[in-house]
């Protein structure tokens, strides 16, 4: 086989064998295919597509592309999530403690990629002492003792995607659903997962802006996960606004802990983005029949503080300190708490949640590059949600800063992301469709 | 601006500005420009295509990414003449000197590339002595005295189509019309053409193998002549069958000799391409009202000497043995010479030009490699054209070889490359379309 003649073949937009995506794969990752020939041809995918058989070949040769981990010692269904990735999403902090104290076995991997604000594994290392570099023996013991843990992914697994992702961030084909599907799908897959559940958000904070591009990705990975004998579920959910109040990486732990401990209302978006999910991972799991059948319990392990025991333990086992989780306002101890006050009265009308994320990256909570550092204690509190009644004067958000550097400049890009309008703004849904 | 932001516009499908073509180009030169954001780039191009606008910035900018040669010291309209390449096409050696004969002016650079026989560089080397390097001055004083010369391009013209042709070479995106035709054209514009006449080739010889793709082609390489003020003509040929009989560089010099020599019937397929192509540069250089009324002047410059003339005076002014022009037999001293005979009687039914330019590749008359030697001596001459009757053990080509090595092999691919029919075939066009 030519490198050169699978590109044209996909350039031409005719299908690719198995044998040749692997070819493709393997040579990557040999360097015999060069990273001007990659990039030619996920250039050429996103152009032409691919098609259902094609991404889950291509997903397969990902996941053997390096090491996979075997969770098969571990009891019952493992279960997996995976969001795309949203402003204020702290979801994941919540439902693992609770499917696992519904008497699910949540054992993942996540990734650290780029962010507005960081992703779980940095808002686990809010947490002093706390890490997500754990032996594999060690993070199935977590699991065992705990339900749930949540470790970073070693360098050995999925490294096609590593490589293939770098390649696409610096050459313009990050947004296509071939490449998107198969990079998520492939790196549940390796990581052991018996069951996925995809959190696909959809608006303006969200990668996929239109709910049409949302459903195409989940489909997309709903295929695959069919098409490779793993159980995959897709909820599209909104991101036309911060899900939580919380934005920043102590501040999400936080916004977490309390709603394991039961002190934020069931009817809170967040609170009800995280019930659906977990309703759908304990259905995969076969703990009940249908998502909504979860709630009861779900509200159980709240209440009886079984959920907030699971977080706890896991965060203790990883070497968290866990007084933090006993009084979380020790992650958020900033030097500097500025009130951001409304200038006319109104209603919370629009928000922008990109931008929300944009001046929580600029306060430090995220990272523009890799090497960046995170400041786990900043961010931003929204004292108000989209829809809300908000006086002149009063406080919309809460800045938590360390230092004055960029200060101003994200007041005004928070300012400029939440609109206040005289009229009360239509509803907006919160989950869109379930795909599976 | 960023380089990914503009991959991804041309992935979207949309236009370039000309700042945005020139930042690209510039880029690839500085390093700006990574090799794997350029073949991202061009992939998309290919898919996505170029408007005519876009298509001459690109072509300007390439142009002015080197050198640029000025002809204006010398007399008259510089005419370039192109062709996108066929087999036994030996057309530049006749109407140069013919062009020339007839009061043209012809300063050509040619490119070496590759090719299943060697480009017209390759054929002036054929001849002892011949150097197709010369100096700028010497160059332009070999065409005062002989009204033609070509030599090969310096390293400094056009560095931005060097650079991308090497890429897309090796990433799948040489098929890509805006990336030809401004490829083409740039380089004719910085070796200082005022006309142009670009003979595209179609067929199963060709790079277009359709008359459609040949004429989209050519369109878009007139439309950069029009923007960037160059006059130019598109002549489409066909290339279903080796042009000339020759196929090889000793061979293809020693035909154009015997062309010149009047030794060529007038209605051979090669002789009327080059009277076609001939007529047209005079017309651009304002010699003849109409390509057609150049025929008598043309038949003029064979039967007076004049146009070997020409020939042999810039053969020696470039260094060249003159007493091979004289005696082109010595061009074409092989040490085997095997007659490939026909196994049944027929007609010359269908041939396979590729197939034969393949043979001859084989006998080491082309180049695989950049680094790959050629000799100048061995090839394929044809002793019968597409639609001759040939009888059961005549001989229909002979092989000029210098081994034995892939001598049965390229025996084999000659006989595969022309099929005996019972029938006569139908007639095969020569000029297809004139485009201007």
């Amino acid at each position: 086989m030519l490198i050169t003649s699978l590109i044209e073949k996909k350039r031409d937009g005719f299908e690719h064998t198995r044998e040749e995506i692997e070819f493709i794969i393997r040579g990557l990752l040999s360097g015999a295919v060069e990273n001007y020939q990659m990039t030619a041809w996920m250039m050429a995918v996103c152009c032409r597509g691919m098609s259902e058989r094609e991404i889950a070949d291509l997903t397969n040769a990902m996941v053997h592309s390096g090491d996979t981990v075997d969770l098969s010692d571990l009891p019952g269904v493992k279960v997996d999530k995976h969001s795309t990735g949203g402003i204020g999403d702290t979801t994941t902090l919540v439902v693992g403690p609770l499917v696992a104290a519904c008497g699910g076995t949540v054992a993942k991997m996540s990734g650290r990629g780029l962010a507005h604000t960081g992703g779980t594994l940095d808002k686990l290392e809010s947490v002093p002492g706390c890490s997500v570099e754990q032996p594999l023996d060690r993070f199935k013991e977590i699991v065992r003792r705990n339900g749930v843990c949540v470790i970073g992914q070693s360098a050995d697994l999925d490294p096609a995607d590593k490589r293939m992702y770098s390649l696409r961030d610096v050459s313009g084909t990050v947004k296509s659903i071939p490449l998107i599907s198969s990079s998520i799908m492939s790196k549940k897959i390796a990581a052991g997962a018996d069951a996925i559940v995809l959190d696909v958000k959809t608006g303006n904070g969200a990668f996929m802006e239109t709910v049409d591009d949302a459903r195409a990705l989940a489909r997309e990975m709903v295929n695959i996960g069919r098409n490779v004998g793993r159980r995959t579920v897709a909820i599209i959910t909104d991101m036309n606004r911060p899900l939580g109040m919380a934005i920043g990486n102590g501040l999400e732990m936080k916004e977490a802990i309390e709603v394991l401990k039961g002190r934020v209302p069931y009817t809170d978006p967040l609170v009800k983005v995280c019930f659906t999910l977990a309703g759908h991972m304990l259905r995969l799991s076969g703990i009940v029949e249908n998502a909504a059948d979860a709630e009861p319990m779900l509200k159980r392990a709240i209440e009886s503080g079984e959920g907030f025991k699971r977080l706890r333990g896991m965060l203790e086992d990883m070497g968290g300190d866990p007084t933090y989780a006993d009084d979380p306002e020790k992650l958020v101890a900033v030097k500097k708490l500025v009130e951001v006050r409304a200038e006319r009265s109104g209603f919370v009308g629009a928000m922008d949640a990109k931008l929300v994320g944009t001046a929580a990256l600029m306060l430090g909570a995220g990272r523009e590059k890799v090497t960046d550092r995170i400041d786990p204690a900043v961010g931003i509190l929204m004292k108000k949600r989209y829809g809300d009644r908000v006086e002149a004067g009063e406080a919309f958000a809460v800045i938590y800063a360390n230092s004055e550097e960029k200060l101003a400049e994200a007041e005004n890009k928070l300012r400029e992301a939440v609109t206040i309008t005289e009229a009360a703004p239509e509803e907006l849904p919160l989950i869109y469709d379930v795909i599976e």
